[in-house]
């Protein structure tokens, strides 16, 4: 992957706004631009940030535990190493390199940080300045290479689904389920789980977001997996729901509903849509089915080096999609005690319509 | 787990900062706090806050995905839903509960929410105060509850570490033993890794941080593990270094010195002691040994709910050791090239000197 074409549409932005240069601390923005890979440990902890000047040789910062790794991987970058945190460098750098108008991502950087950052600014005569999504607008939009990763992480996303779907009998539990989901992954190569893998039976599935338990599976309950996985830095998304055995009319009907509001939501999909209008696509659907009430979640969202991202498809959303977006649609219903029914896809929005990266049709047309 | 002596103590913090309320976003403390386990998807996606007034019932914020969790699992609390994010909740609850100075955790939450906070903070007349390491302040103790958490955690890690160590021989990959490793953590009980296991052979331990590759292993090779899990919300972590067979002198002799540099920081560690000096202890046999550039981290962290907490034995802390605190002893030195070597305990300072959590003696004394 080449992120000079992506250094350079960043530095034009920079200079746009009138700032000197920009700080990167958003990990996936700076895996983005510059091809570095390590991962934070949390917002704590974080293995570097970039340095952007608005011309020149951009800066990768970091310490001696990714240094070597910093070197290979982030091709173009000066690498700089600093021994007491990024603050005291920064505080060496920025006159050094004639920044006196620091941007910096004010969505992913600690309050506690900013308040040091702004002492710092101060003894050295520089300016700072919160920006949002200035890297995120970029990646909002996927070129070929990233769709082209992201197909390959959905398809091994349903291969494992697959396997793992074809051994589940009763008195395996939630647990054990979504165990053998993310060892799959794991063997057949992806970098991790994307997100800890929902396997949930029965009532627990009402919980939109449930925690796999010790829950032995019974002939007949529902079962529901919203799975995903990090193939080469992108991500996967995709939610199935199924009976253990023969469905039930209601459980039957209760997919139907849900099945034809996403039919609904995709087919609302195209250059141009406002993500609200998308959204409620498919929630008049489950509206006029009877169960408004009971889609308590927003119908779907960005997926690329970050599993949850821009855009989303949520009620209040009026941003527009346009050809590049890669999104989830997932719309759900969930019936506390009796358990939950959620069916996620992921699409591309192309120059006309959208196209449909799943190829995995499991329990979606009862 | 009672959580109400931990919350009285914190309410009586919270009183005698002059604050009317505290808002806890940080997930650790949140589940220190109140017993609720949910995880959050990083800072970004909050499973919910805690909202302590400084007299009388504390709430928990949360939204719909994590409402059933919350209400069963956080026992005296007031459970509230919010529908459009957290501020605007807290825009109703703060005149409702007469707070009019909120603090707010300054060192874990993002800068551009504290910006809209101060929006809707100025709306309704409430003042807002950073505070950083109000609760990370009690944390630092562990009771003695937390100490049987941890321990139970740091042998389950050992008995991990033991099976996996047993079947390595040559022709393994690294991916593949972090891969065993982290199944046997899950298959024993674990809740999750605590952190991304790290298996490094030969000149790959040269990285401290280094990332299992699929690189094979070699009779001779020096092996490098470091793994911890999460057990009943609690962390383990340790740092094994051994050779695949038959150890040449050159290793024995730099394990040796590590282990001495280990030997003589746990020595060190007593209450009273300063952070700095126990991690002078270790790095001045290290120089003594002629390895003093190459020993280029902190010699240790606290462990608890995270894996990395307070205190840090560091060059630069001087923060005092106290009863109750835990810590793990991990000096390693690091050459480019030939490799790593580092060795990892836990201990918990007791009444007078330190008590090593870990049994696990393998590569330890050569």
């Amino acid at each position: 992957m080449t992120t000079a074409p992506r250094l350079e549409a960043l530095q034009a932005r920079i200079r746009r706004r009138g700032l000197d240069g920009f700080l990167v601390t958003q990990p996936d923005n700076r895996r983005y631009l510059s091809g570095y890979t390590a991962c934070d440990h949390g917002i704590e902890e974080t293995s570097g940030v970039l340095l952007i000047p608005a011309r020149g040789t951009p800066l990768l910062l970091t310490d001696s535990r990714f240094i070597l790794q910093a070197r290979e991987e982030a091709a173009g970058y000066r690498v700089e190493q600093y021994r007491r945190g990024v603050i005291p460098l920064l505080e060496k750098l920025l006159p050094a390199l004639s920044i006196r108008v620091l941007g910096f991502e004010s969505h992913y950087i600690l309050h506690a940080t900013v308040l040091r950052m702004e002492k710092m600014a101060r003894r050295i005569g520089c300016g700072l300045v919160p920006v949002t999504d200035l890297v995120e607008g970029m990646r909002i939009i996927k070129d070929r290479e990233e769709i082209g990763r992201i197909r390959k992480s959905v398809l091994l996303n349903e291969q494992v689904f697959r396997l793992v779907h074809s051994t589940i009998e009763p008195g395996m539990t939630e647990r054990e389920i979504a165990l053998a989901i993310e060892l799959t992954m794991r063997e057949l190569g992806a970098e991790r789980p994307a997100f800890d893998t929902i396997v949930a039976f029965a009532g627990n599935a009402a919980r939109p977001h449930a925690v796999p338990g010790e829950r032995e599976l019974n002939t007949g309950d529902l079962v529901l997996i919203d799975m995903g996985l990090v193939l080469d830095g992108y991500c996967s998304d995709m939610t199935r729901t199924f009976i253990a055995g023969r469905p039930e009319k209601t459980f039957t009907e209760r997919l139907r509903l849900v099945r034809r509001a996403q039919q609904a939501a995709t087919a609302a999909i195209r250059p141009g849509a406002i993500c609200r209008d998308v959204d409620r696509a498919a929630r008049r659907v489950i509206a006029d089915g009877g169960y408004g009430d009971l889609f308590g979640h927003a119908l779907g969202h960005g997926v690329g080096l970050a599993v949850h991202e821009e855009p989303r498809l949520s009620p209040r959303s009026r941003k527009k999609l346009r050809p590049g977006m890669v999104v989830t649609v997932e719309p759900g219903i969930y019936l506390p005690g009796w358990g939950g029914i959620r069916l996620e896809n992921m699409v591309v929005v192309g120059e006309e319509g959208c196209e449909i990266l799943n190829e995995d049709t499991t329990g979606l047309d009862l």
